[in-house]
């Protein structure tokens, strides 16, 4: 029996996405004039099943966890940090509760395992451990810490599927987790550290220099040391590209970006539409994707980070971006940031009129 | 006696400023983490002279005006369009109606020189004459047109800034305007007409190399054939930068624009943060700057339009645009879009918790 990860996605709505096409060309404007605002409605349209797709109740989940890679020296802050922050996400402090707040969005922070000697007032309790293990040193997890990741992504999102959720978007939190999201990038396109180490929280270049080191370290001890492009299907040593991204998810992973793995392929399977965020939730993305291809449909991909591998990450999935802010704060916090232009993108479509009903000449 | 537009701008607030950089800089983030919002945020604290600046009341005018250039044959949809989709903005089946919706902006549609014979109903009536007069053959309106549309955007700006306006976005409507501002900038940038030509609202390239052809036979008529770049501030021919802009406002402008190009000058002058929309009111920008290089201070720029001319009009003002989604249907179409990225940047900057606040390692 297949796991769970491995089953099909739902397939997208060809017949509300023509149906939607056909709409936005007959919109009072020149056809074309709303640029991606078109497509994003289109696409939308395909993913909710419906000619006029909406975003109403936006569900942010931020997944926490500890990296015992922070032992090497590969942040620019210190590891309490991550604990820190995650009351600041309660208390409403931090970047993306206001955004969440602004968004009308539901936030919830889920502990994937920090080293919290207790759970936080406020934070969700689901620890896969105290922390991953230095992936330096031998894998980051076990396979199953992985599982328990896996499920949790795929259990919160079903919640918010039972809350009534229309849009997921995944954040994530954890000092070190920029390390762990490029070496597993890394492992899965066949890079060195050097091509996705960037500074994350604020390194220096020497900074950035000794933390493609430590990559290239972790690669070369689980054996992912392929350094072209790896081929998209014929099966590596380890096995085929499902279990390359499997083992690589265990072997570099964190707990947190285990889980945004397991939640996109939940999302996709379930029918819900994704707003990638930033680096880290694209390297789990990637991964989700390398373990269930079909997930890709199901993601749409907020903003260009400033962080200078994301954009590697991005051309592997054949993404484009809505934003280029110069964003890097992760959180989830690019992606609320685009949220509003996926709603204005469905209110246009929704909302204009067609040439008929306005009564202006053009149109079809 | 200097003339209104000539009157000096309001200078910027460099003491919210540095606070307000101060301030970004012990938000719990990783500094600068939220890029380009930062940015925005600090800068609109020196346009509203607050350290926690705010837009609640955003205010949006479309001017719209036909154009005589029409005649020959330089847009793919027939005049009679202006007039049906100011009745389109009005009813609130168009994209802005839309936008201005979404974002609780107020929205209101001037008629600055329509072919319209009686007022549009809930349209304001202030017509500088029944369209412009065909550039080729002679300048597309009289001083005195020109003076009663720079005077209208002043009127219109007051007006807004009494209605409690803290953000003013202008739109335009015409059709026939991308050649009049393609025109216009030509004769700003000393640029032959092949340079700054586009499809606008979907000509092919045949149509594209005729809106050449008839914008070079108009900088020829009205001499302005200079094809280099022209330098900042020495007088030319016909006078200094400053004479140049009026005259090429004059000779080859709208009524739209020129009531966008004053509409842009009040702001700067009374202290009104102007957020630039494309292509056309790009071009009204750079004329209203060249009339009075401070206006510069007070302008954000929404979108990259994908009329190709847009990206040499931002340069030649210095300016990087927010978005950059492929949207060419003007209306302050793309103003309405970015919205919602400077309210965000703004409740980022007065609603995140410092360092200190939220007791998180880090910051000053």
């Amino acid at each position: 029996m297949a796991l769970w990860w491995q089953q099909p996605v739902k397939p997208l709505d060809e017949s509300a996405r023509a149906v939607a096409r056909l709409r936005q060309d007959n919109l009072t404007k020149p056809p074309g004039s709303l640029g991606r605002l078109e497509q994003l409605a289109v696409e939308l349209a395909a993913m909710q099943y419906r000619v006029k797709p909406r975003i109403e109740q936006p569900w942010i989940t931020i997944f926490a966890g500890d990296h015992g890679v922070v032992a090497e020296g590969v942040s620019a802050f210190p590891q309490e940090v991550t604990q820190q922050m995650l009351a600041n996400f309660v208390n409403g402090g931090a970047a993306i509760s206001v955004l969440a707040r602004a968004a009308g969005a539901h936030l919830e922070v889920v502990d994937a395992g920090t080293l919290a000697k207790a759970q936080l007032p406020g934070v969700l309790w689901a620890k896969a451990g105290d922390g991953s293990a230095n992936f330096t040193l031998g894998p980051a997890m076990s396979e199953a810490q992985l599982v328990h990741c896996l499920d949790l992504g795929h259990s919160t999102v079903k919640r918010s599927i039972t809350h009534g959720c229309d849009l997921f978007i995944g954040g994530e939190m954890g000092i070190g987790n920029t390390t762990s999201a490029a070496a597993l990038a890394c492992a899965l396109l066949g890079l060195p550290g050097g091509e996705l180490a960037g500074p994350g929280t604020g390194l220096d270049s020497g900074g950035v220099s000794h933390k493609a080191a430590v990559i290239d370290k972790a690669l070369a001890l689980h054996g992912f040391t392929k350094t072209e492009q790896i081929p998209p299907n014929p099966p590596l040593g380890k096995g085929g590209t499902v279990d390359l991204a499997h083992a690589a998810l265990r072997c570099l992973g964190g707990f947190e970006i285990a889980a945004l793995s397991g939640a996109y392929i939940a999302c996709a399977q379930l029918g819900l539409p994704v707003l990638v965020d930033g680096f880290i939730t694209t390297a789990a993305a990637l991964a989700a994707c390398r373990m269930n291809p079909g997930v890709r449909d199901w993601l749409l991909f907020a903003h260009a980070s400033a962080e200078p591998g994301h954009a590697r990450l991005l051309a592997a999935l054949d993404a484009e971006p809505l934003l280029r802010l110069e964003m890097r704060l992760g959180e989830g916090s690019g992606a609320a940031t685009a949220l509003p232009l996926l709603r204005l993108a469905c209110e246009l479509h929704g909302g204009m009129a067609t040439f008929a009903e306005a009564g202006v000449s053009g149109g079809n």
